[in-house]
């Protein structure tokens, strides 16, 4: 694998280590405009990082010129187009809504198979889906009542700096936002749990932002079945994620912290369950960056190539 | 008001300003060896903050002695000796037992005029039950699923150095404790809820710890009866607060930031309800330290006293 | 005192607490567009608090109505004009050039008393000159070659989101910034420590940023004349501060934290002599909000009033 | 290369992942008591990273059985006894004293070719020494006022929990600790940098503790000889570490953030000159974690080797 070309906008004839500084002496190029054609000459495949809208476009371009594709916006995640209308609006490639697979490798590893569009998932979906999954494949709680409470590293907000990402003003305060179920990342979590569920989900999703850089750790909370313990959600967890490299289902009880994964392409889950008031609590890690992010685009790209899904993904953490 | 004495125990004899720096140039004594008789011929009132368990004979000994206490530790703020006994063991003073007022004054106004004895709570019970209190007040949301997940600052662990608050463990990351229901302010915060709503609660307490010194953030989760909106959830807290200094209600689908109380003796308070899941997200963040300790005990004393709650506490937040 | 007008620009017709979310439930008023007119109508003093260029013209208007001003920004901090010129640039008021006092009661306290227009100095500076100020009056070091190495809190970016104040650039990492002699605070010191030490003092001021909210470490490198250890420093410095009721001069070989002066309008001042390389180190701790800023402020104010330096001042830090 | 065997002290007995978190689902071993016959029998090759005192005896048993050791402890660092004695004490294996290389690959590359045992050095010194080399090897400052200025995160402190690495106490400030020329990092600084210049070096080292977990930034101050600027300091810099894959010069006036190398095996060294003062300002980073032990030490055992240098060592920063 090799990296053909680097495209951008706004940083567009800037050096690459201008604008990553960690690559100062080790990646001496450029960054060229984004044009679609010449990324056809030079490359077969494109990993694409735009927001969502302006996203579809340009990946509708590479599409038509036979690059595959691994999109990290939300455009292409959703498969009910009444959905991305109600929360993003006006889609920018109509035509080629619908054809992405979801590129959540744990759980559509038969359809990244040969792939040459997929629509990776973001930090909050991958956390909560992996925590949510199996206790929904296993019927072990109550699906009426689930609550999603994220807490993610500043990262997540993206480079712009922001009122919200000012660090006077988040540096030492914890704070939820987009609260009362408004935030954009709660129809793709119902989209996957409603497939594994195999009917409708509905979920309160809050996310918060914590003084770190990065990580996330998703809270998921729900009303367990009769008879399910901790033990049974482990042991449901772990059937589901056989051979998955990037998933480490730990004991029953355990607690992971963000800073296990920081850096790597891993996901901690663990279950808890609390018999006085019958409630389950699914929690998951993850570095938002990598398995949240790129890593995961990587891990989508093998997939697809057929290749080992952990090729370049198996540093451990930068812990502590 | 006269600081009177200072009582340590592995600190006595050691100046005030090598245990506090803060205190450098501005307070110039020396801590001794707790003693209830020199306690009780220097000073009226006192203030004791020990562990659980150590402070149950401390209490008692300066109560003989007639001074009124108010007293930081869990040892008399459950009423029930069985629920003492289940989540600390045996009690240090039993005849005592259920003579402390809990030391709440949102919601423990009259008992606390007069009060010659208060068990002044922590930080997580006063964030948790002011923000649900108003919920179980106007019967707002079904009882019988209520999940609070907090998000505490490192200082609430206290002083003593652990692998939890050691910086390079704690310091980038977020992670949850004493999950599944095992932490002991689990029974506190239904005491004081169940009072509230004329019937047992069962909650699901989950604690976590944020990379930041100060601040709880408690967000809380129930299910809305129907036709309960925010508005709704924010007139019943406006009206169950009125008259206290401390308590600030904001707008419905506001997210309150722990530094906007932090080193002040403020709870910010806010409601959101999600339609879609038919959920309510009470919020509330205070300065664990302040509103969650100290300053919660000045407030109990200003009560006692018979004087403004507010005296002495009234200084807004170090923002940011 | 009373607040008898809020004035902002952009920020003109928001309610307070939308600005300053930490005075939620205590302050109810709105903030107005800057007119110095109903400034007058309303006030007899005025606190400036704009950015270098735009505060002159302000300030002159407010002078002009026969305001006492007390100005925050670097616009009369300066005697010499060349210096302002060459540093800042041409300057918005230039009548009113060199009519402020220098705001630093611990070394102007003679000229405070019963004067209408102060410049308050920042951060920097007020760290940097305390910690340097006795070793200058008290001839202690070698005056050619004064390190000073500061360390700040990211707060002291201002308001204004940026790139070095965005979480995930700033947050878990150290910087210098303005570095070789280029930070605009550096004629302020020189001048301060120039008129303390009777010549023309230089100085290389390196700026840094620290991943923390508040608070200024000064630390000042000179070589220490033959026969000075750390003893002579401190004295001299508990000579120079004494009824400077802000100020602790710490034990020899202290070292102040930041933390131990949070939010307060104390400055914490130490000294440390090594005898192998015949350096001083001289360090410095301030709140930049609070005595590097506001709480400045309020004590030139008290003392231009010919009221008690300390009123309104006396808070210990919020630490930890 | 096989990790043969991992051994332990307090920690013999637990599972990897109990002890580095990080690990879990990806190294299933557990953790032996330290045996240097079974250290024989399983590895040829030895890391140790005991505190010093401790070290030289253990190192000693796994000489004498042949192993090749690359110690991290402060042990065999100090070429001069006498130095040792005055620093740290007695010495634990006195024949073995002065039989080390030390392991700064970038100043002693020859003498690491073939290698058998190497005293690798720590953060501290391999910031400071890095910056300052070329400086000294171009004999471009005055040597007898050097200053170093560093500033670290707090995993440079270990991992046993301290008030000093309590998040509350340490988590949102700065301070210095053993200062005034008393910590034991100075006399290493001193005899590497003497080596360089050919005659006795004398400095101010001055560490300070910053709010992060990883990172060092060496800030070191000298006086310029006449003539020398920034260019020709970086210009002598590229010239010595030509041919060393970790070390990137940047350019003349850039300032380096901690995070730009965090994670890596990188070092990023600038320098800026001050032509009012007449100061230089030479800055290093690394991750006081990686190029300040671990990673370092890899790095040294490629070298003994014959390897390349860059082995295992080629990741970017975790940035941000």
């Amino acid at each position: 694998v090799e990296v053909a070309a680097l495209f951008a906008h706004s940083s567009g004839g800037k050096k690459v280590e201008q604008v990553l500084p960690s690559l100062a002496g080790l990646f001496g190029g450029t960054l060229d405009v984004f044009d679609p054609e010449r990324a056809r000459e030079r490359a077969d495949v494109a990993f694409t990082a735009l927001p969502h809208g302006a996203s579809a476009p340009a990946v509708a371009a590479l599409l038509d010129r036979r690059l595959k594709v691994f999109d990290l916006s939300a455009d292409f995640r959703l498969a009910d187009p009444a959905a991305y209308r109600e929360w993003y609006g006006e889609h920018g490639a109509p035509d080629r809504f619908g054809e992405a697979v979801y590129g959540l490798p744990e759980l559509h590893r038969g359809e990244l198979a040969d792939a040459s569009f997929v629509a990776v998932p973001g930090c909050y979906p991958t956390a909560s889906i992996l925590a949510l999954a199996p206790l929904l494949a296993g019927d072990l709680v109550d699906r009426s009542t689930i609550v999603v409470d994220a807490k993610s590293g500043i990262s997540g907000a993206g480079r712009t700096a922001s009122a919200s990402t000012h660090f006077p003003e988040a540096g030492e305060g914890i704070r939820a936002y987009k609260s009362g179920g408004t935030h954009r990342h709660t129809p793709e979590i119902e989209q996957e749990l409603s497939r594994v569920a195999g009917e409708p989900i509905r979920i309160l999703f809050t996310p918060h932002l914590v003084p770190m850089t990065r990580g996330i750790l998703s809270s998921c909370y729900a009303r367990a079945k009769p008879g399910v313990d901790a033990e049974a959600c482990t042991a449901r967890a772990r059937e589901l994620y056989r051979g998955s490299p990037s998933v480490a289902v730990l004991d029953p009880g355990a607690n992971p912290d963000t800073t296990w994964v920081r850096g790597s392409n891993r996901a901690h889950v663990s279950y808890a369950v609390d018999r006085r008031s019958g409630l389950v609590l699914a929690q998951c890690t993850i570095d938002n960056l990598v398995k949240g992010a790129a890593g995961q685009a990587v891990q989508c790209f093998n997939a697809a190539m057929g290749w080992d899904e952990g090729l370049g993904l198996s540093a451990p953490a930068v812990w502590p």
